[in-house]
This record gives structure tokens, C-alpha cells and sequence, in this order.
């Protein structure tokens, strides 16, 4: 059965007597964070009458073990066995493998995917979308480069001439998929009818969404907060106890801050008391894959890299906390601000060797200098 | 040997060919915080030339089990060795039991007990302290009352007639001793010369402190952390994860922001980011004795009592959570505040088993009220 002549039962059940037109929505991406959100806005999708109960989700087509398309058995099972196994995804969400097809009725979107793949989905999309869609970006590992970072918000609004905000927040995708109670921050440009309905399309009683007029704060925050991730997990190799590990956090909160608004004075200081600014940085300190790693580097003294750590402890994935702290640390010098962030400087300075990892809390002689 | 009748060895010794009046600093308070408090400000008398090197600090006397007194002790030994044994304190302390005697000479007073004993100890020393003397409060346990909080800097300027600033952070006095890195804030109102000079007189490399001009802010941030840290508590016994115990401490970091900005208008957002408020909020609700007793009530089902929980693991001490939410429920009560604040007042239904422990998490049907 093709995905197309899959027939939602829950059309047209509503019974709230709404006669506006109805959004669609597809989601471009289906790991598990991707699962998780079709999940989300698939419960909501049905209450709600203003859209579509079916939400599409592109899936990149893959051949499972058992020589069955995985596009099929989400559909025939309502589960992404290979992303999200154990978890219904809701019966009105429909796998479909043809991006272009995945799109082209939709004017809502949400992207989903690894950001190396940002690029050359865009290109594919470029002409084939509803005129006046909207899109959202879930995706956190955006690239600073020299000249300032490449927002993945910008790379989709630029290429695909439509507006786009964001959802970031402490959102660990295997806790929500169990209907943990959590948060995330929608950042959006300018519409904040745009930002409700997205706020509206994730909200559950165990999901809470609010909006922010900053989408550079908000995507900032998810990308800055993996090298802070990594000086935490320095003081927890060394040892040094809670008091150090939370003034590192706030070091590292208090450089996120600065930096973001050195980078877009529009960044408005309290993002950073909303979901993916502090919760998100408390999470990803506690749990999370650049915490760890960064722990037993510090265990062995920095004697095994993190390349090689990584590849014992991650099995091929990579950490996005060092590298970017290497983006950022070419950003702090190519502008002569490296004395203004010491934590995220330290932080690089350290990863690379050319400090010890007791230099994460050697800030005897520094004082801060920017104010906020 | 009278502790008045002990030689400050290192009296005379300052090279620097300082002769401007010098301050003396007496340290009202000697457990585990307090003492802390006096080895940080020894070290730093001796190497500042505005201060005179001997450190007194008044010390409730004790009989010790072996029959002497804790004062004896702290000046044979210089060990506190009932609350910091084990940790020198510098030889230019001196430990004093009499009360009057300890602040006659002093120009510099910092306070440090338990806050249900400062009222009488200011009681006592009305007309006894120096003209123009500057008091300093350490004391984190300050009480809210009906008609709102009565903050302890506020009962030593009023009963004493002097200024009082406050040093707050992320400071578990045992990481501190070992010289563990770590932060701390010193809230002051308009004087910043005199903020600056206990930021002088507690500041070494492993412990940074920084001062802002909003002494309420702070010294509501040491107080209300206390709640959140047994939210957090309450989330770690129902084993919620990350994600949900990242979400809380955000929650209860706006609703600290909120209650403070709403009793004192004053009150500034950037003291949140500072030690006193999202570190101090960290490191109690990762350590803390408050997070661990609540975890333990949440684990029992709220089955047997904070009472009888705290009897049994603080061995004596009591909580200041659980007391805080009281006064903090009481205040929203009178003042029709309780649906602005879900959490503070969830944490007060729960501990007084009005709602089951889960309850922490359901928000579902509120919506926050305010903004920030
Ligand atoms: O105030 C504290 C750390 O700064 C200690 O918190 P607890 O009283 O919960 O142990």
C-alpha cells in the first residue's frame, strides 16, 4: 500500500463545527527525536480542529534486517521500529519515503533531521512547497563559523523563501516518547500568531511550549550549551564536587549570554530563564553525551584524545561540544574577544591538550569584564 | 589564656608601608559556614594592608565531651573541631565566647548563625557595636511572615542601625574549606565602596565573588532555592529523569524571580544569573539536604512525614524547604497570588500530604500568568 491511498480514519470526526481552512502539517525527518515530535503533534492534530488530522513524515527510506522497507512497517506497525521502537506513533501518522511528495500539500513544516543533511534537503525543496508555508526547525547542531554562526533557521528561510522559527529545550526524545512531563521554547521572527500555532501543534499536558520573540536566542542557546556540557563533564573527572560544577554552569550560561548578544544584539536576556536556555544547559550538565565523554577525558589526565574516546564510548557518532568549541574559539580570536570567555576558551584550550583540565577552574587572575 | 590576651603573631608584619585606619573584622557565628567564613577573611587580612590581621569570632561555648571548652580548643588547635574539624583556620583567628567583648573593636561584623538566634543576639548587642560599623549577613534561612518577608539584613539594620549587606551563592561550606573552586555574590544597597571591600576580604583564587547593587534579590534567592531543591527532591524520588528535574528547577527559578520582583519591585533580573541565584539553585538540587529528604518523602508515597523523615536522617537539624513553602503559601494566600505561583504552592500541598508527591509534574490545565 503506497502511503498516499493510506486513508485516516480520524478525517473529518470533529465535531466542533470549525469551517476555517485546515492546516497540514508534515514532518521532514524520523529519528528519534523526529518520532517523537509526529507523535506530539499527532495527538494534537486530532483535537484540534484548525488542522488535518493526518500528519505526514518523511522518512529516509531504509532497507530493515529483515529485508522490509522501514517506510512500511512504520505504517503497517504505527511504530518507527528502528528509531523509536515500543512507542505508537498515533494512527494518523502516515511514513512517506518521496520527500517531494511528503511536502507538497503541506504548509506547515518541521525539520527534523541531521543538520549536515540541512543543506541538500532545502536544495530538493526549493520550488516544490505550498506558496506561504511555515516551517520549524527542531534541529540543534548548527554550525559557527568565522564570519558568525549558519543558523539553520536561516539556511531554511534563505533557501526556501519562507519564514521559519524554532523549538528548542530540554528535551531528551526517549523521556517525552514515555510522556515525561518537559518543556521546550518556541523562538520565532516578528509573527506571533505563526508562534502559537506551532506552540499549539506541541503542547500536551506533559509537554509544555511557550514562545519567544528571539529565534537567534533561542537557536543560539541549544548550540552554545554543548561547550559548557563539556567543562561540566571536566569537573565531574576531577571531581571537584557541586559547588564548582554549578558555578561552571553559570560561567558557562553567563558566556552563552554574552556571546549571543556580541553576535545579534537583538538576543533578549530572559530566553535564557526559559526552557532551552537554563533547562536545557541543567539537562544536557546532567545527562548527555559531551558531559560524559568530557568526564573520562578528564579521568585520564587528557592523555587519550577525544577523538579517541569518542570512538570507544560513541560508537561512531560524533560529539558536537568540541567542535564547537573550536568554531567559536576561531570566532573569540578572529574578533580579539578570547579574553572575554575564558570558560569557552579554557574549554577548546583544554579538548586540544594545550592546557591540563584542572585549567577549567584556574580563574584566579581573571576578572569578567563584560557587564550584564 | 583569655582569648583577649593572645598575640596576633602576625600583627605589624604588612610591608606595603600602609598607614590608613584599618578595619577589624569580627565573625558572629562559628559552625560549619561560619567557620569556613573566618579561615577565607584570615587568609586575606593578613595579605590586605587595610586590615588588621586578627579575625575574632564569637563562638556559642560549648562543653565538648572531653570536658573543654570549643573555644580552648579552637585556640589551641585552630580547629573548629566539632563543626570544620580537621581544617586549620588560620592562626590570626581567635575564638571568643563572649559576645560583647568579640565586636567592640570591630568596624566589620559578619553575621553567620542559625536565623532563629539573630533577633536576640541583636538584642543584645543594641549599643554595643561601633558607630559606623558595617554588618555583612551570611544567613540564608530568613523567614516570611504575612505582611511578607522578614529579611535578616533588614533585622540587623533595623535593631543595630547599621548597614547590612548580604554574601550568598553555591557555597556547601565543606567543598569551600578544601578550597574547591566556587562562587559567591555580595548583594549591597547604594554603597558599593563598602561592597567592594567585603568582596576584597572574602575573594581567593578558588572562591570569586562579585557584588550587585540589590540586596533583597540576593538574599530572596538563598531563601527560595530552598523550595525548588525539594520540588527537585520529589522529582528524583518518583524517578523522572532529566529532562522533568530540568524543567522544575527552571520553574521554580522563574517563580523565585517572580516572588521576589513582586514583594520588591527592585529587584533586578540579572541576579538570578549570578551565584546567589541559578548556581546556589544548581548545587542544592544536585546535593543539598533539603532535595534529600524530599526524595526520600517522595520514594515513602508522602506516607511518613517530613518530620519524622528529617528526625531520622539530619539527625536534629531541620529543613528550611519545607518551613519556606509555609511562609511562601501563606504570603500567596493572603495576597491571592496562588494559581500565579503552581509550584511553590504544589510543593506546600504535597509536603503537608494534601496531594500525593506525582502532582509535582501536573501542571496540564495551568497556564503561567505573569510573564518575564
Ligand atoms: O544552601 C545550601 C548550599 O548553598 C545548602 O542547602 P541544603 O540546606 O539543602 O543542604
Amino acid at each position: 500500500m503506497a502511503p498516499s491511498e493510506l486513508n485516516c480514519t480520524h478525517q473529518n470526526q470533529h465535531s466542533s463545527g470549525y469551517d476555517g481552512p485546515r492546516s497540514r502539517v508534515t514532518v521532514v525527518g524520523s529519528g528519534n527525536w523526529g518520532s517523537v515530535a509526529a507523535k506530539l503533534i499527532a495527538t494534537n492534530t486530532l483535537k484540534l480542529p484548525s488542522f488535518h488530522d493526518e500528519v505526514r513524515m518523511w522518512v529516509f527510506e531504509e532497507t530493515l534486517p529483515s529485508g522490509e522497507k522501514l517506510t512500511d512497517v512504520i505504517n503497517q506497525t504505527n511504530e518507527n521500529v528502528k528509531y523509536l521502537p515500543g512507542i505508537k506513533l498515533g494512527r494518523n501518522v502516515v511514513a512517506d519515503p518521496d520527500l517531494e511528495n511528503a511536502v507538497k500539500d503541506a504548509n506547515m513544516l518541521v525539520f527534523v533531521t541531521p543538520h549536515q543533511f540541512m543543506e541538500g534537503i532545502c536544495k530538493r525543496l526549493e520550488g516544490k512547497i505550498q506558496e506561504g508555508a511555515q516551517a520549524l526547525s527542531l534541529i540543534k547542531g548548527m554550525e559557527v563559523k568565522m564570519e558568525g554562526p549558519c543558523m539553520i533557521s536561516s539556511l531554511i528561510s534563505d533557501l526556501l523563501g519562507i519564514n521559519c522559527c524554532v523549538l528548542m529545550g530540554a528535551n531528551i526524545a526517549n523521556e517525552i516518547a514515555v510522556e515525561k512531563f518537559s518543556e521546550a521554547t518556541v523562538g520565532f521572527r516578528e509573527n506571533r500568531d505563526i508562534a502559537e500555532k506551532w506552540v499549539q501543534l506541541f503542547s500536551t499536558p506533559y509537554f509544555m511550549v511557550s514562545a519567544v520573540e528571539d529565534v537567534e536566542g533561542v537557536e543560539l542557546c541549544g548550540t552554545l550549551k554543548n561547550i559548557v556540557a563539556i567543562a561540566a563533564g571536566f569537573v565531574d573527572g576531577l571531581e571537584m564536587g557541586n559547588n564548582t560544577k554549578a558555578a561552571i554552569m553559570r560561567i558557562g550560561l553567563r558566556e552563552m549570554k554574552a556571546f549571543s548578544k556580541l553576535l545579534f544584539p537583538s538576543v533578549k536576556d530572559t530566553t535564557f530563564f526559559e526552557s532551552c536556555g537554563v533547562a536545557d544547559l541543567i539537562t544536557t550538565c546532567l545527562g548527555g553525551r559531551n558531559r560524559k565523554v568530557a568526564e573520562a577525558f578528564a579521568k585520564n589526565g587528557g592523555k587519550r584524545s577525544f577523538d579517541d574516546l569518542e570512538a570507544e564510548m560513541l560508537r561512531g557518532q560524533k560529539l558536537q561540544g568540541v567542535s564547537t568549541a573550536k568554531e567559536v574559539y576561531e570566532v573569540l580570536g578572529h574578533r580579539g574577544w578570547l579574553e572575554l570567555f575564558p570558560l569557552f576558551s579554557t574549554v577548546h584550550e583544554i579538548s586540544t591538550g594545550r592546557l591540563p583540565p584542572s585549567a577549567i577552574v584556574e580563574y584566579s587572575e581573571q576578572k569578567t569584564i563584560f557587564s550584564w
